[in-house]
């Protein structure tokens, strides 16, 4: 491994250079190999150890020692693999079916979370406002658990792209009907709102269903934590596919 | 401040300091508050600013500088307060209502969340196996938001404990009941397994109805995160309660 290439593997771990590189940094076997089965193109792969696995066979893999991983890994505690993968082309914005957005939401652990909960309930798109954290960023990477490589997270102008839309868009508020006594469609965007401020009023503005998570009469607490309160949400909208 | 009392503050930042002088800390004028009235007796709070609030009046309190409260912090951004607390004392453990049992959780972000959406939800207790990780450690307070102040979490040998039990034992598995489909009761022990292992073999025997949340048919996720799971049961739990 030369010094530039390490130079540039930890460089990805900041937005700017990840936009101008176009390319992302993984890090763990299975998520690396759920994003090289999801159609994602590794650049190279760096592993402490071979792997004996087909889906890595037709990778650039260079063994490199444990002290060098720990140099170009984001984690405290790195795996035994790390890879750079270049940006997919993304498909035009969805119109249709369930679709996530997310208004300006800050912490990577928290969308990280919402990706892997939107992978598991068949939410296939994520629109998020330009000021939401990078879906690229190592942190969500690592807590998406190698969901990201199936769930499209699109970045645009959130209030535009809601009110071009023809489905429904509900929202998340503090007061709001009943989630448990509305009627959910199959086709909706849902909105999330930012951890401590909630849905901003330009985004507020292009919603047409305000709905709430009713907390216990007795309960004093303030709020429910943004992945959980949008895994609520889906569960809500997906349970009756289940039963 | 002393040296002494810094010291000891910053020791509280580890277990075995913690059980020893049976004392924790709490960071942020909100969450100080909510544990006061709960009924929690703060040793002495530390602030950068007087706070002018009728709650911290009975209160030995003391201004500091940042410097210093970026010392005793375990936060990387310290906010303007952090107190000392003794432990309360606690109830017997529950043995009705609905009561949340962790079989070695372990990330304290996770548990953390987990106890902010039990008191979301009014469930009062979480009873912990020995393994779990510690409810007064700083992050689990920090996640809680306040919410630790309001939700008893006991530790104590869970097998033991679970099968002492009149109440059923659901626990949540890979393969079980599909959870949308099941009649759930208003009195039951709910088990959560650990992130990575599940449910233990030993605590496994003690559980009588076996759910699961059903992932979409197309999904290729492997599991949920862990408070995201345990919010998805606790919200099919409660649900029926708002309707």
């Amino acid at each position: 491994m030369t010094k530039a290439e390490i130079k540039q593997i930890k460089q990805l771990q900041q937005k700017k250079y990840r936009q101008e590189y176009k390319q992302f940094i993984v890090e763990g076997w299975k998520s690396i190999r759920d994003f090289i089965l999801s159609g994602y193109k590794p650049v190279k792969i760096y592993a402490t150890t071979e792997k004996d696995d087909a889906v890595f066979l037709k990778s650039d893999f260079e063994i490199i020692s444990s002290k060098i991983l720990q140099q170009i890994s984001a984690l405290k505690n790195p795996n035994d693999m790390l890879a750079v993968f270049s940006f997919k082309t993304k498909t035009d914005l969805p119109e249709s079916g369930l679709i996530l957005s997310l208004d300006n939401l800050q912490d990577p652990g928290n969308l990280g979370t919402i990706i892997r909960t939107a992978d598991w309930f068949g939410i296939k798109n994520i629109v998020c406002s330009l000021g939401t954290v990078d879906c690229y960023n190592p942190k969500v990477v690592q807590a998406s658990m190698g969901s990201l490589a199936r769930v499209q997270v699109f970045y645009t102008d959130l209030p535009k792209y809601l009110s071009s839309l023809k489905i429904p868009v509900y929202g998340t508020f503090l007061e709001g009907e009943n989630i448990y006594q509305s009627v959910l469609p199959d086709q909706a965007a849902i909105v999330i709102g930012n951890e401590g401020q909630g849905i901003s009023t330009q985004t507020a503005e292009c919603i047409t269903r305000k709905i709430t998570i009713p907390k216990a009469p007795t309960s004093a607490a303030e709020s429910l934590n943004a992945s959980v309160a949008t895994a609520i949400v889906i569960n809500e909208f997906k349970r009756k596919s289940f039963l």
